[in-house]
């Protein structure tokens, strides 16, 4: 068609390149973004450049942060001895929201999963061994799915020979959920995880 | 939270404030742009600024465009006396997708709406009623909602004393639809409008 216009066929084209955005979402975006004040529009692209520039890798735990640490591994209060493992820096996130978790974390950044062509070598699981051989107790805290266990499962047998306690979350009902729309897996576990009262 | 990172945060309430994107997804998304290459991240944000940098809208029907004119008000091959009154650019790309439109459109960005605080001087009405007065027809095209349908009621009063013909997209069933599934005022609708076979 003649009145395609190039930059907003890019701007689209770069807004469907994000997760979970498809075509027809993308182009709203996009012509929300053209509809913006100019200098709103400027800060949403410079918002961008930024935090790419000061946002990097905390080189003990794999966290994000703009400092020269994060500021969980930075921290005193934190008991550096018991490791939380999880796989993206968002699930630090979902953990810091609890307010209970007082140890440091260790992001690996991804799941063991050949299908997708991502092995061990891949993912932050090296210095997480160097790490957890000072640890009390290491956590397994990746997602209660396939990927996850698997990853879950790799990690503890490389740990557990240095004699470090490893453990995983416990599985059960989520708070507020409704057992007849529990799945049976998840109601095996709660059952077979089940406490006195 | 001491670990909240300023520029994350703020690259996070950008996404946030896209339409439909809720917090979650922001930061999914925010997340997504970190994991970029540096030049992707950077391409990305030149998107943005190169997009609004070019794209304007057409002096003539307010369609968007990177030229003085758009390419379908510059084009000889369309017909300037049929004028397809649209709410937004994206409703021009639908009726471009079907291929069978050789008139001209008028996009009048927004729909009467006081809930809103929108009135017809808060959008290009006054220049399609002076575009009207040379046309042969206008089509209106708005959504079939309450606001989509009073606006184009508001607007075919005030072009048909001119001596215009005015005419309504047709309603009835949309094709590979399901019956049983229809709502009675678009069944109710595609009984009235019905034609001999």
């Amino acid at each position: 068609m003649s009145n395609k216009i190039p930059t907003l066929e890019n701007l689209i084209d770069k807004f469907a390149s994000l997760p979970g955005v498809g075509r027809k979402t993308a182009a709203r975006l996009a012509y929300w973004i053209l509809s913006l004040p100019k200098d709103e529009a400027r800060q949403f692209a410079d918002a961008i450049v930024e935090a790419h520039n000061s946002v990097h890798q905390c080189p003990l735990c794999h966290n994000l942060t703009d400092a020269e640490r994060c500021g969980i591994c930075g921290s005193e209060k934190r008991n550096k001895r018991l490791i939380c493992v999880v796989e993206s820096p968002r699930d630090v996130i979902a953990f810091e929201k609890t307010r209970e978790y007082k140890g440091v974390y260790h992001v690996i950044h991804g799941l063991i999963s050949p299908m997708d062509g991502i092995g061990p070598e891949h993912l932050h699981i090296k210095d997480l061994i160097s790490r957890a051989a000072d640890a009390e107790e290491v956590i397994m805290a990746t997602n209660p799915t396939v990927e996850g266990e698997s990853t879950a499962i790799y990690i503890s047998k490389l740990i557990k020979p240095l004699g470090v306690k490893v453990t995983r979350l416990a599985y059960g009902m989520p708070v507020g959920g409704n057992l007849e729309y529990a799945d049976e897996v998840t109601l095996h576990r709660a059952l077979e995880g089940r406490n006195e009262i």
